[in-house]
């Protein structure tokens, strides 16, 4: 009945109904899974349409899901239902490189949109590791960071409007540029529970004339740590500030061969673009206060084969972990920069009390933590070890002031922590929002609220 | 008994019931206003919690009030109700240099965050042309622009977070630093529709090493119009791009004397900031672009006194207006870049048929037309001709395929405009998100939405 209604609207090939094909939607990069009752692949917002009143009609949840490399269990499928793939709409619909914008469907790849613009000169900020395969769907969803946020802002400061299928099926569009509510931001990081975006417009950037990247080691993550204070409270904005512990820049060297040298206590990659003339001055001022906070080396790349390779050690970095651990769970969590080292040391204890590896590579200028903890899937005893040191890296971070999550999104994982960040009044505000363009629950359920704070359950404040 | 009860909350010299105080606050920037039941002057959070929790117990909407600079009607009570005047809760609570934020109150004057924070090199960037006067709350409500906003983003991409109290008196906190939905975007500019904002984290950025203004005057809007598009097509994206017509630079000169050639077509103020080093390079660019596209004259202010005349010319222009007529109104339209010519020439013959005198000053880096008409209060006749051209202008802007407001809000004027930006759709998703937060219609009601698109009476899209 499901499986007919899908394939009339759409065609037989749109619709996949078995059980290998629905292995394969049951999982994204987050450790749990469970299978859809069916996958489809829309080709158009009329079809994304057709699918949501479908879906209605018979009373099944919607998953939207992009490229699945979310961390969080954001693209899982908990309650089964339609887990609608958006690998059909991959198109860039329309690129103005006089305004500087442009419209793309959700299941354009990341950097794809970047390669588009790169002949205008122009290019895409939002860049997160997963940017050769994560989509714009999935960043929308999660507001996606990446290296450069630290300068150019996550996904939501690159959003500049919305075409979106609402829980009835029906498209709205929301747009910064017109006048009323400005309802774009709050639907980018809203991981697919307001609406299902079906196109945005994205602000492209214009190129920067010249790129410097500059590599310097530390004794030690605490000194690392002074420096990007020290560079930021100096004035310095880089476009990138990415550190990482021995333990990670070790495992790099070893699998990449980036030139990072392996017997550091920290390595710091700093990034800063704008004119050529300046960048003489950058680099002087950046190596004085490296050298300043004890920077026993300093390399500053010289081509942009060096440059690519400096890159390509920090953004192959999880694929690193797989040459020292069968497997690796990754926390992400934000910090002040000043307690920087104070949470570093933390997340050193954690792993030491449940005997667990822990690497580290973080965007050191945003306070963003990413803890990687080794483990093997095999041994329930790690796996458990590795759940409990997850939540007391959360427990640590909002210790210091911090929050939960800095770019991968809230999902399934994290939906209990936000109990610990916002009061019962604002949860129960989101709450209502979400009411508002989806009553039922049926908009990827089971995200980003915790349990038991969906609406129904919470009580009205008057 | 209203009275009573707001006395025994917040004291008798916090409250004013007097028709004298009352006529006050009857009226904002716009043509039209009525009186309030009552104005109170809280001093804190809780003091709004209290008058908003008696509000509901009276039956009495709530107008939020900053310093009544909105063009809009935004602060005037329509349907009666307690107007919430700002006046005290006019303090910077902290201002933290090295993370560049500070909280503010409501009340504190847009100019004095700037001045509070020139000691850290630091200054906040939305500068509306009221900003001597206008408050940080206002600025929040109507999402307030400026000349610098061609550069720096209009309020909301400033504000980090808000402190709300809810229709219920109940006190809400937003911050785009944590996951879940993003809902500050969506109170900036709602113009206290969706709760009244008591404080607010905003951006503070790094003051420019360099920043220098030129004046350059063309034969006409048609050829500046084109220098400005150029500049921006060059990639150069100045820190302001405003232009005058030939009436309003009249104005201007004769009040002023700011040095403004009073024979030109238009005049074209450029600004731009940055680093010293650089500041030379784009001096001569952009003087070869304005001189490519005809400038007449072409000046470089060559001291601070230099820069502070040409832009109080600028930024005195409504108050110049003074000198030519007895009453203005000014309509705040947006349209591409590209278009603005024919805009400029739609409002010339727009005035043209009415009989009216048209003066122009704008942000037109940004496409956005400010045309003020010219008339006399006391003559109905031409006050019913200024409404109809105002509409005219905006139905003129939406053929152009632009926007009925650019930086000033939408109000009680231009609600019913609305529809013509907006679906049906888009208006009931936006009513059914203001009654999460205000199911009765209290806070400030009869604004923003068009008549007969109040919630209740949008039909469910079931």
């Amino acid at each position: 009945m499901l499986a007919q209604r899908l394939i009339d609207a759409l065609g037989a090939d749109a619709v996949k109904m078995q059980p290998e094909d629905l292995a394969v939607y049951s999982f994204d990069a987050y450790t749990d899974g469970s299978a859809p009752s069916a996958v489809v692949l829309p080709a158009s917002t009329n079809d994304v349409s057709a699918v949501v009143k479908i879906a209605r009609e018979c009373g099944e949840p919607i998953v939207p899901r992009g490229a699945g490399t979310g961390l969080c269990g954001g693209a899982v499928p908990i309650e089964g239902g339609i887990v609608i793939s958006f690998a059909r709409m991959n198109r860039i619909l329309e690129l103005d490189a006089a305004r500087r914008r442009a419209r793309v469907q959700p299941g354009v790849v990341n950097l794809g949109v970047s390669t588009a613009a790169a002949p205008f000169g122009l290019f895409y900020a939002p860049d997160p590791s997963s940017q050769k395969t994560s989509t714009i769907g999935g960043n929308v969803a999660t507001n996606a960071g990446g290296p450069h946020c630290l300068s150019y802002g996550t996904t939501v400061n690159h959003v500049l409007g919305l075409e979106v299928v609402d829980e009835h099926g029906e498209v709205f569009k929301t747009s910064i540029d017109r006048p009323g509510y400005d309802l774009t931001a709050a639907l980018v990081g809203s991981e697919g529970t307001l609406g299902i975006v079906t196109s945005a417009w994205i602000r492209l950037m214009k190129a920067p004339e010249a790129v410097r990247v500059w590599l310097a080691t530390f004794p030690d993550v605490e000194s690392a740590s002074d420096a990007v204070s020290s560079i930021i409270a100096a004035g310095i904005v880089p476009t990138a500030l990415e550190m990482m512990d021995a333990v990670m820049a070790r495992a790099v060297e070893a699998a990449f061969h980036a030139g990072y040298p392996t017997d550091a206590g920290a390595v710091l990659l700093v990034e800063h673009a704008g004119f050529e003339d300046d960048m003489d001055a950058y680099e002087r001022e950046i190596e004085r206060i490296a050298k300043e906070h004890g920077a026993t080396t300093w390399r500053a790349a010289r081509s942009q084969a060096e440059r690519d390779a400096l890159w390509a050690g920090r953004k192959g970095a999880a694929g690193a972990m797989g040459r020292i651990s069968p497997n690796y769970y990754l926390q992400d969590v934000c910090v002040r920069r000043s307690t920087l080292p104070k949470a570093l040391h933390a997340v050193e204890e954690i792993a030491r009390e449940y005997k667990l590896t822990v690497a580290n590579v973080f965007h050191a200028g945003d306070g963003n933590l990413h803890p990687m903890l080794c483990y093997d899937k095999s041994n329930p005893k790690e796996v458990q070890a590795v759940v409990e040191s997850g939540n007391a890296i959360l427990e640590t971070a909002i210790a210091l002031g911090g929050t939960i999550s800095g770019e991968h999104g809230i999902g399934y994982e994290k939906r209990d922590g936000m109990t610990r960040v916002y009061s019962t009044n604002d949860l129960a505000t989101m709450a209502r929002v979400r009411d508002v363009f989806d009553p039922q629950r049926r908009l990827n359920p089971e995200k980003l609220f915790p349990t038991g704070a969906q609406c129904a359950e919470v009580k009205p404040i008057v």
